[in-house]
C-alpha cells in the first residue's frame, strides 16, 4: 500500500510503499476514499507550534513519533475484517472515528475517548488516512454512511464538524440565550449551522473579514460584527440590551480574542475555548467567583457525538463544504495551500 | 431600633437609633437574633480591596452606598408581616436568604438569585443584620428553622456554608473522583464535610498549616498535604497514581494557589474558583482545549441550596462551628478580630 | 369591569359587571386583549371529566370554586401597578404566566411553579382572562412582548405551546433519536415545530386523520403514520430499523394510545404522557426494569420555558396558529365550538 | 475445567469437565475465585417466571440457551490474556463486569451496556461464573481489586450492589428529599447504605418484617415503617408533613407494592421500579400529567457505576454482606437455599 508520510519535519511528505496490514481480532482494514486535510496536520508537519511565551512546543514532546502518516478525517470502505469483528461487511462505506483512547481511563469509560489520558488518535499517534489503507483498532470506531452521503463530504465530520459540535454542546445553549461565535472560518460556520439546528439561541458572529461574515449570515447567524470596523464589546453590549453574551464560543482562542470576550460576558456566562492559536491570557481571578464565569476548554467530540453528526448530515440538516480535492502524491501541496490560506472550505485527499 | 452602621470607611461602626420599619406587601420584619461576621464585611468596612494589578477596587464603584448596616448571615424570629405574606407566623424562628435578586433576569428566573445581574443582597446593597431588626423584601426569602437548630449555628449557613456548598455542587463530584480542597479555613472545612456527606469522592486537603490540616482530617479529609513542607504538585500526583486531580476547589483563589492547581489537574478536570483573594493568573490558553479543563467561578448558592443545607444541618449531617459571640456594640471589635485572624470558627453578633 | 363567568356548570357563561380591582404590593392589573380558549376550559364549564373507571371526577373536588372567570392564556397591556412592582410601565404589552404557585414548595423553589403542591393558576383557581381585566399577583409573572408579536398570537403560548414545549423538553431528545408524536392537533403540531427547531431528532407523526397528518408534515414531521390505515406498531418498527422509538410524546394519553405506544418503544425509551384524555392502563410491571422504560408525566411548563417560547415566537422560529376570534359575550359559543371540534387552530376571546 | 451447568431446567446442575478456553484478541481468561448466587439465577434454573396474567414466561423466549453455566457476579484472578489486551497482568485480582453489550447500539455507545438492545451478559446469554474459569470478551470488562477488598466481598458488587446503585442514581436524590425504600432485603439494604453515602436525603424504609427493618435502621434508614402493622400510606404522609414522598425506590415491584407507592407520591415524584416480582398495575393515566409523576424502570448499572462502587467498597463506605459460601458442586444446594429464603445476606460459590 502507498502512504504519504512525514519522514522529517518541514520536508515534503514521501510516498512510501509498505506491506498492507492484515486486521486481527477486532481490527478492521479500511480502504481510504477520502482523508481531510486539517490545520493540525500542519503542526505535525512543522514538528510543533509556538507556545504562550513564544517558545516552540515540539510534537515529539507530547508523544508524536516520525515517520508518521497523517490524516485523521477518514472515510472509505471496509476492506477486510478481523475474526472478532461484527456488524460490518466488506465494501461497506464507513466513516472512521479517529479519537481513539486506551480504553481504561475515566474519559474512555464514559464514552469520551477524545479526552483520554493516553490518546492513540489515528493520524497523530498512529498512522492515519493519507494512505491507501488505514488499520482501525476496532469495528466499534466505524460508522455506516449508507447511500445518503459520500465519503468526501463525510470525512471532515470526524474533526472539523465534530470540534464545532463539541463546542456547541459545551455551550449548553437554550432559546433566549445570546451566543457569540468568534471566528467564522470552517469551524465557526459549522458551529453556526449546528447552533441554528439544535439550540434555538440567537447567534452573533464575530470576525474581521466581511466575506467570512457574509458566509456566517448565510449559514444562519442572526447578527454579525466586524471587529475591524467597529468596537466588538460595544457592539455585543448593544445587541444584548447592555447585558452581555450568555455564551461565547471562541474558535480562535488567542490572547487578543479571549481578552475581548471577557469584556462582553454576562454574569454566569460560559466561555468555550476551542481554537489552537493559543497565547497567554492575563486572567483577573476575582472576577471568576464574583461574575461566576465558566471557562470551558473544548476538544473535538465523542463517538456518540459523531454518530449524531452523521445523522444530521445524512438528513441535510448540516452541510459540510468540500472545496478542494487532492491526489495522494499532492499531500504536500495540500498542506502548503492550507497553510497559505488558499483552501476556503475543506480539502480532502483521495488516495 | 438600633443598628451598627458603617458611616465612613475604616472608621468604627456607629450604633444608630432609627425608626423600626413596618413591613408592607410581601415584606417581613425579622427580629435579629444572630448575625454572622464574614470576611467580605471587612471589604465593606475598608471600602474596597486590592485588585489584580495592586489597584484599589472601591466598593462604591460596584454600587455599595454608605451609611450601610452590614450583616448578610441573619437568623432570628418573625416580628411582623406585610398583608401579602403567608406561611409564616409571628415569633417563628427563621433563617434569611440574603442573596436577593431583582427578580426578572435569567439567573433569578431559574432560581439562581445569587447570580442576579443586578443584586440587592442584604447587608451589602441594602441594610443587613448588624441591627435589632432587618426588613426582608418577601416571605419567600425565609426558611423555617424549627426546634432542631439554634440561630447562632444557623446564621453562617447562609453565606459561609452556602458558598462551600455551591462550590462542592459546581465540582459535580462522583465516587472515584479525587478532589483537592485548597484552603482549609472555615469554608474549606465545611466543603470537606459536605463532600464527605454527599459525593463519595476521595478528599485531599491542601493547606500550609498543620493545625488546620489536622482539622481537615477530623472533618473528613482522606489525605492531607502541607504545601509548606512538601511539593504540592508532586504530592497530589503521587496520591492520584500520577493522573492528577479530577477536581480542585480553591478557597483561596490567589495567583500562587491557582498556578499550582493547574499543575496537578488531570485532563478533563474541573477547577472551581471560590476565594476572594484574587490576583492575576497567566493562563496558557492552548491548554484549555487540549487538556479540556473547566475553570468554574462559584459564588454562594441558591435559595434551594440553602434549604438543603438547613435540612442537612438539622439532621446533624453537617456541623457549623461557632466560636465567638459579640454584642451589637462590639461589631467593630468583631471585624478587627476577624481581620487579625483571631476568630477560628465563625463569629456571630447577637443584637 | 365585565367578565364572562361560569356561574353554574353546563349553563351559559354570564357577563357580570364587577368593580375593577386596584393592584397592591407586587400586583399588576392587566387589561386583557386576548384570552385563549383551551380544552381544559371545557372541563371547568362541565364541572369535571370522566375518570378511569367511568366515574365523574368533579373539578370542585380538586379545589375549583364557582362562580369562576376562566381563561389562562392571557395577553394584554399593563393597566396599573402596585407600589412594590418594577420593570414594567403602564400600557406595556405583556403575556401573563398563569401557572402560579404558592411559592414555598420545592417545585416553586426551583422555578417549576407549574408543578406546585398547592397551585393558584389564573383562570382555574383564581379569576382569569375571560374578562376586561385580570389581576396578576406579581409583576414577576409578566413577559414583555415588544413589537415583534401581537397579543392574539402570543396568548396561546402560555398553555398550548407551553405544554408542547414542556413535553419536548421532557423527551430530552438528541439528533439520531427517533421520536413519535402521538396526536397531531394543535399541541402535537406545535411539538413538531419545537422538536424540529431545537432537537435535531427525526420526527414521526402518528394520528388517525390524513388532514392532520398532512399538517404534521408541513410543520416538520419527517414521517407520518395513519393508524386507521396501517398497523402503527409495524409502521414504527419499520421506520426505525426494527429497533423501536427512542421516545414517544403522547398528546392523547388514552388507554388505547398508550397501550400501542408501549409496543413500539425501544429499550431505554422515554414515554412522555401529556394528554388529558385519560383512562386506565394495564402496565406489565416487570417490563419497566427489564426494558428500562421511563414513563414521564408532563404538565405545562415553567416561567423560564415560557420566556424561551416567547423568544422563539418573536424570531419566527415557531408559529402559533390562531383561527377564530370571539367577543367576550361569545365565550359560551367559543366553548361549544371547541367542544364540537369546530375550531381547527386556536380560538381567542378579545374582550 | 469444571463448570456447574444447567442442562435441563429444574434438574440439579451438572458438574461438567470441558476444555479450558484460550483467550484470543482482546479476550481474557479469568480464574474464578468467587461467583455470587443471585435470585435471577433461579429464573434461569426454573426456565422462566410467572408473567402479569399468570402465564409462564420462558427464558428461552428471550434468547437464553441451555446447557448454560450461570453466574454473573464474578471475581477472580487473571489466568491468561489475548494478544490484543493490555493493562492487566497474570494473577491480578479482578472483578468482572458481566452486563456486556454488542457494542454498536445507542446504549453501548454512551456507556450503558447494561441496557444494550442485544445483550450478551455473562451467566445469562453466555457461560458465567459457576465454573473454574470464565472467558471475558475484553480486558475492558475487568476492574482491578487491589489488596483492599477480597473476591467474596467484591463479587456481589457487580449485580446486587450495582442494581441498588443504578436505582439510587435514577432516583436523582438531593438533601431535603424524602425517599422511601420499599423492600429491605439485600438490595434494599445496599440502597440505604448508598443513599446515606452520597445523597444527603432522608431515608424511610418500608417492609413487612421487623427484623429486616431493624437491619434497615442499622444500615442508615432514618425512619422505618412496617406495612403489616400500620397503614403505609398514612405513615409516609405523616413522616413527610402530609406532602408525600419525593421519590420511591421499589425493590419488590409487585402490583400490591406499586399500587401503595402511588398513594404516597408527592407531585413531581419519581417512582423507581427495580424488583423483578412483576404483575400488572392498573395505572390511572390522567394522574401522570396532572401529578407529573415519573415512573422509571431501573436495570443494574453501567461499567462506570461499577468502578465507582468498587471505589466506595475499597474505602469501606459501603459494606456488602456475604453470609454463605459454597463449593462448585454445591451450586444446586445454593440455589435451593436461596429460593427457600435461607440465605440472609449473599451466597457465593468458590470454585
Amino acid at each position: 500500500m502507498k502512504s504519504a508520510k512525514i519522514i522529517e519535519v518541514n520536508q515534503p511528505l514521501q510516498i512510501e510503499e509498505t506491506k498492507t496490514p492484515k486486521p486481527k481480532g477486532s481490527q478492521v482494514l479500511v480502504k481510504v476514499r477520502s482523508s481531510g486535510v486539517c490545520h493540525s496536520d500542519i503542526h505535525l508537519w512543522e514538528g510543533g507550534y509556538e507556545g504562550p511565551q513564544g517558545q516552540f512546543l515540539k510534537t515529539t514532546d507530547r508523544g508524536v513519533k516520525y515517520p508518521l502518516t497523517p490524516g485523521h478525517e477518514i472515510a472509505g470502505v471496509v476492506d477486510s475484517l478481523g475474526e472478532q469483528t461484527e456488524g460490518f461487511a466488506k465494501n461497506e462505506k464507513v466513516l472512521v472515528y479517529p479519537w481513539i483512547g486506551e480504553g481504561l481511563c475515566p474519559a474512555c469509560r464514559t464514552g469520551e475517548e477524545n479526552l483520554c489520558d493516553k490518546p492513540r488518535s489515528l493520524g497523530i499517534y498512529n498512522d492515519g488516512g493519507y494512505a491507501e489503507y488505514v488499520l482501525v483498532p476496532s469495528y466499534k470506531y466505524l460508522i455506516k454512511l449508507g447511500d445518503e452521503i459520500d465519503t468526501d463530504t463525510s470525512a471532515p465530520l470526524s474533526c472539523s464538524a465534530l470540534t464545532a459540535y463539541g463546542a456547541v454542546k459545551n455551550g449548553n445553549l437554550t432559546p433566549n440565550d445570546n451566543v457569540v461565535i468568534v471566528g467564522t472560518g470552517g469551524l465557526g460556520l459549522m458551529a453556526i449551522q449546528l447552533a441554528k439546528a439544535i439550540t434555538g439561541s440567537r447567534i452573533i458572529a464575530l470576525d474581521r473579514d466581511d466575506k467570512k461574515l457574509k458566509a456566517a449570515k448565510e449559514n444562519g447567524a442572526d447578527d454579525i460584527i466586524n471587529s475591524q470596523k467597529e468596537d466588538a464589546v460595544k457592539a455585543v453590549m448593544e445587541l444584548t440590551g447592555k447585558m452581555g453574551a450568555d455564551a461565547v464560543i471562541d474558535f480562535v482562542n488567542a490572547s487578543s480574542t479571549v481578552e475581548t470576550d471577557l469584556n462582553f460576558l454576562r454574569r454566569r456566562a460560559k466561555l468555550v475555548l476551542v481554537g489552537l492559536f493559543g497565547g497567554e491570557l492575563k486572567l483577573n481571578l476575582i472576577a471568576m467567583p464574583t461574575r461566576s464565569y465558566k471557562l470551558i476548554g473544548s476538544y473535538t467530540g465523542s463517538m456518540n457525538d459523531l454518530i449524531e453528526l452523521v445523522s444530521l448530515a445524512k438528513r441535510g440538516i448540516i452541510k459540510p463544504i468540500i472545496s478542494n480535492q487532492f491526489k495522494l502524491d499532492e499531500a504536500t501541496k495540500a498542506l502548503k495551500m492550507l497553510r497559505d490560506g488558499k483552501i476556503l472550505g475543506r480539502g480532502v485527499i483521495n488516495p
